[in-house]
């Protein structure tokens, strides 16, 4: 069992093996989105605050912030993007860049213990991150490639996540304090990606003990009904052993497939966050069918057996 | 590696742990549907007629067949209905009764080998029942309750599935045809049904080799939104290995869980049943966002990260 734990300046957020899956809202991100992009590089924050509460209200347990505008200041821009996120919420942040500077400038002025994406296996990346990460007492997000790139051998891709897990422990950070990403390929690019995803998260539970995370999406890459084949990767996922995942949380089939994964592995107590959720649907539901259908085919089975 | 084969007289269906989840279509059961019923106690077999095609057209694989009518001649109609699906399509069917007369008289008239729904581990059933699938050389799913009822315990529930195979064979029944039901237990009545129902299927087919299907529906007996529950369990038992189910092929959310884990599992090569289903949809799903925000955060973090 292994939990980690990340907090805002009042929240504590857990992800954890016997856990609800965290939701961990990836919107924040000006990467591919021009007009995002142009705003918060003229200090305009108004779709930042739109996009915070949005996902928050939308389920999110936690928000990716990222600010990687190519030209633009990103440190102080990020500093800021995460001084105004934690004024308007109180759900841990995720700290986004590749630039060093700006993950120490996002650091700095965060309160609470953050998620820093990431590190990768790359040498380099070890040597600045790592430190970075147990100066702040921060968590990080291990990406399992290396300088030799995303293998596609599964087992070369857990090597790295260890490798990547036993320097964290040289730098004293602990075991718990690495979420590791398996790096999830396209199914439809890569035969067998699917199956592959979900043996390597079993094993970096099983094996390594680690809490896991992933850009869920990556999966349905180029394939129609995207959001049905996420919502089903994120089931399967969560059955794996998946703890965590960057995505967003305003589609729905994606939220119902980890809230029915909590619900399957037993985290969703008495059904509560389900039912919440979803409660206002209930009649709906009924009126399709669903409902009857299913009490009908045991019960009727039951009921004539005995009339035998 | 297990494979069940069933057939028509013209299409065999293999229900195996490397094929693609196996549909059987639970619309033709007049339990519970008093329209049904009566009609088909009067000998008009129009709905059925629609049932089977629309079931079929809607992507089943298999058909359940039930004639279930209190004080009607269930054999009788039992066989006219085998009758008539069989001249509608060629998927095989599942053959649904408690009544042993009633399966006889189907199995006598239906064409290829078919699939007798049910025996349980209660041992009049077994004497009856077996004979009967061994004499029609068909295959049977073995519900895992016993004269003492549904045991909440799934090591109870293992067992009375392991006593039917086992007996099952000394009927000359192979273990390749029996597919075990694991009785799916609503998981708002019962917590840890979800979890239980994935251990069991697991085990059944690690330990005992064999198939299993299941009326998925049960899972979310009194929640709402049950066809997203449905879904987020159909996709994690076959990704626990379930390899065939009792549902409704109508519900557009369970063929995509289910489709879905097709993907993952490997089973639909090159994505090709997925493409071919929802490629329609497509441009709605761009256009919805998903398509470039998953690009987007991978390739933008690969990018700036070539940038440092």
């Amino acid at each position: 069992m292994t939990d980690t734990v990340v907090s805002s300046a009042t929240r504590e957020v857990v992800i954890g093996f016997e856990r609800p899956f965290v939701v961990i809202g990836e919107r924040i991100n000006p990467t591919g989105r021009k007009l995002l992009a142009a705003e918060m590089a003229a200090g305009d924050y108004t779709r930042v605050t739109a996009d915070a509460l949005a996902q928050v209200a939308a389920g999110a347990h936690m928000l990716d912030v990222n600010a990687g505008i190519p030209l633009a200041d990103e440190p102080r821009i990020l500093a800021e993007t995460v001084q105004l996120v934690q004024s308007l919420t109180d759900v841990p942040l995720s700290i986004d860049s590749s630039i060093v500077e700006a993950l120490e400038a996002g650091l700095a002025v965060y309160r609470g213990k953050a998620l820093v994406n990431s590190v990768t296996g790359e040498e380099e990346r070890l040597e600045v991150v790592l430190p970075l990460v147990k100066k702040y007492g921060a968590a990080v997000v291990a990406i399992s490639n290396d300088e030799t790139g995303i293998s596609e051998d599964p087992d070369v891709r857990f090597q790295v996540a260890k490798k990547i897990v036993e320097r964290a422990e040289d730098f004293g950070i602990p075991r718990a304090d690495v979420v590791v990403d398996p790096l999830v390929m396209p199914a439809g690019a890569m035969h067998g990606a699917g199956l592959q995803a979900l043996r390597l998260i079993r094993r970096l539970r099983e094996e390594l003990k680690v809490n896991t995370t992933c850009g869920a999406s990556n999966i349905s890459f180029g394939l129609p009904n995207r959001h049905g084949l996420n919502a089903a990767f994120l089931s399967m996922a969560a059955g794996a052993g998946m703890t965590s995942a960057i995505m967003n949380p305003l589609h729905e089939p994606e939220m119902a497939g980890i809230m029915g994964a909590n619900v399957m592995m037993g985290t969703d107590r008495n059904c509560m966050a389900w039912i919440a959720r979803f409660r206002e649907d209930a009649r709906g539901g009924m009126a399709a069918g669903a409902a009857p259908a299913a009490g009908r085919r045991r019960g009727g089975r039951r009921a004539r057996r005995e009339g035998v």
